[in-house]
């Protein structure tokens, strides 16, 4: 089986965990929290030389003392005694570690040294580990969550490798924002025994992972990674963020994980030809890995703008455009099926501009309904569903006297709630990808009706129109059509 | 006095509304009580031929009937009467006018008929306006807000001038979450009398106005447009963003507000003379003239990066080097004082990387201000800000018996606030710009220190970069330096 020390990480039949105590100061006490928190189902020996009882979980004073073996060893100790731990794995039988410990390569020549006698030691005992120096890895689908943060959104489709730990961790609350949802995710840290290339590989085959996003500061096997990555990404896109393609970059990455980065423009060479997208930013990298874990692809790249609002119907057009996409002027008959709809000083071309009506009916239904239906398009970029919130707010900042005489409909969220979920249901319905836009963020609780029920709302129209170019440039790749060039 | 008309438009010591009443469904009463929600101190006097009292303030049957000479009255009404109305204005002698009503040059051949006619009749009784096809005019400072989004921050400095209504209005709520405050907005629609290089005159001598957001589809007066905002980008920045260089862009923007857009590299060239930084998206437009109007400026391009943690720390570094920007080695010197605050597993270099030491005097207070003295760079990116936010919500995840075994540290908030206000100060007292940068956004409530005194916080390390990088830029204009091309 050519993955099971994988499957062993991260759906570990039960779990070691060296490092943590009842003190919440130290660094693997919230670690192993995150574990407690997330529901993991099954048995969990936390090791400590003195405590008995860590959290209520009953601690063994040694490895050795543990009464099974466990299929995974997690590591929060300082790196003078790792040694002497794995060893005693290797009399256990322990094969699977996550090595949290840091102060290896990153920290120069004698990091370097440590970092050797470490990987010599795991091999003398048969042990596959993800680190040193990285923070941990995560399987919602497992309920198992050995990083700092907690994760609150339901499992989903988008794994994460990063070679930050940051980036499997401090943005989970912003991807529980977007409605993305997880399917695993690893921070490799210096890579010492287990390496971004095979993560990739692992990933690839993994069935709940549906797009993968990828952070990188360097790659130590770019002849491997090419291959792994242009056989996966006729599978499922992957996305990546590189960081070290300028000499600023480079060197903060070497005190990060000790990775030596690649030349910008062969690394930028190496993902165009592998197929790999590359997203500029570490938040569009989520977004675009993020949409399509959630999307049905692009079968095309004709896009209609649907919204009530002319600057966000151009910004979306500008931008889409840049992005390789096509916005076409819609057929005449098309034109006059939404000129019916739409009030007469709206525009009905393609962007479609509402206008400030605010019927959510025709935005939410009719109009994309009558849009997908036509078949001239592939993609809808969509503009303008916000909640009375901002209703609510003026209400509140009135005097009482006239707020007494201008309330504004009572509970309108049902409506709008209702007008939301079919939007998302056109979307399923149709095979057919959806992307809005709103500045509200979660100022409005109206996004997250469509966010949690598969469409992506983008901070600005442009996010959105980028992250359409982006899932056509993947359908292109899979088509074997020459890479579209921006 | 150059400018009395727009002095008049936008802090109208009194104000007439045509086209309000007390339905709420009409498009006018709710522009009606944002006037009344921002708590505007001077009179007002709607004009209506049925309803006597609109949300309890005396209603007049017709302009001609208010007991004294408006200094502006607004028009949300149907484009067929608006002529009528305007004789009226003029047997008065009201002289300023805001047109929010559309059905005009945009709408093609029969609208652009319209408007010729909308601007001879005004001109006939010489009546300066603004719109048609808009949204209105906002500024906090004279608590008049005349556009359909409630104002809730506290005035500011940054102004918007847009010909795109929702660029003045749906972006409040976010503007108010970026902790950027507007000194004056207003949506000029067709231009029809009032085009944007007369705002952006206007707002270039405004005192309250300290940068300038600018949303173009196009420009009317080009010439004009590159000579005026040449000088005022020698004053105060000027940012834009512009949608019309795509054919697609080029298209929405007809449909939107009538204006035929230039050419992209034209319009670019045109930009990059006059001393104007474009802005890649509406986000980004609002991210750096709010960020200006909030900071210190960028005297050097040399930037220190500091915080918790690798990843955010390289892609800091590798996009402010994309941007323009200078990430140099510390001193030895500075190292070593660097050093003796970190833990060993740290980078002291630049980037500084803590490595999870989560010590906030140290990342808010300690470093940034040994750095800040040292004199070796400009300006700071900053990350790793963040409350204890993530205990709470693991803390709500776990199990009872768990959860009160693991109590975190009690309302940590009020050092977190000390922390956050210290690195405020900081950047006040020494008149130097920090940039921060979180995931978290709305999520941590600490965000929002930082954010209300002074320090903007970019939802990712690249945004703070380039925001940092467009200052630098911003300051090479100024000093008449040779521009920095990317």
């Amino acid at each position: 089986m050519p993955f099971e020390h994988f499957q062993k990480i991260f759906c570990p039949g039960s779990v070691a965990f060296v490092g943590a105590s009842n003190n919440l100061k130290t660094a693997g006490t919230p670690l192993f929290l995150s574990i407690l928190a997330a529901g993991y189902k099954q048995p969990i020996y936390p090791v400590h030389p003195v405590e008995k009882e860590i959290f209520g979980i009953k601690a063994y004073s040694s490895i050795l003392d543990i009464p099974e073996t466990p299929d995974l060893v997690i590591f929060v100790v300082h790196h003078d005694i790792l040694i002497k731990l794995l060893k005693e794995c290797g009399q256990k039988g322990i094969k699977q570690a996550v090595v949290i410990t840091a102060g290896y390569n990153e920290t120069g020549s004698r990091g370097r040294a440590k970092e050797k006698q470490l990987l010599n030691a795991a091999g003398r005992y048969g042990i596959r580990f993800i680190g040193p120096n990285c923070i941990g890895v995560l399987n919602p689908w497992h309920h198992f969550n050995c990083t700092w943060f907690p994760y609150t959104h339901q499992p989903g489709h988008m794994g994460i490798i990063s070679q930050s730990g940051s980036f499997v961790t401090q943005m989970l609350p912003f991807l529980a924002g977007l409605g993305v949802g997880v399917s695993k995710g690893v921070s490799v840290g210096n890579q010492s025994n287990t390496d971004t290339e095979e993560c990739l590989e692992y990933f690839g085959c993994d069935e709940q992972t549906r797009a993968i996003a990828l952070y990188l500061e360097g790659l130590k096997r770019p002849r491997a990674f090419f291959e792994i990555a242009g056989k996966i990404a006729q599978k499922k896109p992957v996305v990546v963020y590189y960081v070290g393609g300028t000499e600023a970059g480079a060197r903060a990455g070497i005190s990060h994980t000790g990775m030596l980065a690649g030349k910008d423009e062969l690394m930028d060479g190496l993902f165009k030809h592998a197929g790999v997208l590359r997203a500029p930013d570490s938040e569009t990298l989520f977004h675009w890995a993020g949409a399509m874990s959630l999307l049905p692809p692009m079968k095309g790249n004709r896009v209609a703008i649907i919204g009530n609002s002319g600057g966000p119907g151009a910004a979306f057009a500008d931008c889409a455009q840049r992005s390789g996409l096509v916005i076409p002027v819609f057929s005449q008959k098309l034109q006059s099926r939404i000129k019916g709809i739409i009030a007469n000083i709206g525009s009905a071309k393609n962007p479609i501009d509402m206008t400030m009506d605010l019927n959510i009916d025709s935005l939410m239904k009719i109009l994309p309904k009558i849009v997908i239906e036509s078949g001239e398009v592939d993609g809808i970029l969509h503009y303008g569903f916000f909640g009375p919130i901002h209703h609510e707010v003026k209400l509140s900042l009135l005097d009482k006297k006239i707020r007494d005489l201008a309330r504004f409909e009572k509970d309108p969220f049902p409506a709008y709630e209702k007008a939301a979920k079919a939007l998302c249901a056109l979307s399923v319905k149709h095979h057919f990808p959806i992307i809005s836009a709103s500045f509200h963020g979660g100022y409005d609780p109206c996004q997250s009706i469509l966010r949690n029920n598969g469409i992506p709302v983008m901070p600005c129209p442009e996010k959105a129109a980028q992250t359409l170019g982006a899932m056509w440039r993947y359908t292109a790749i899979r088509q074997n059509t020459k890479s579209i060039s921006l």
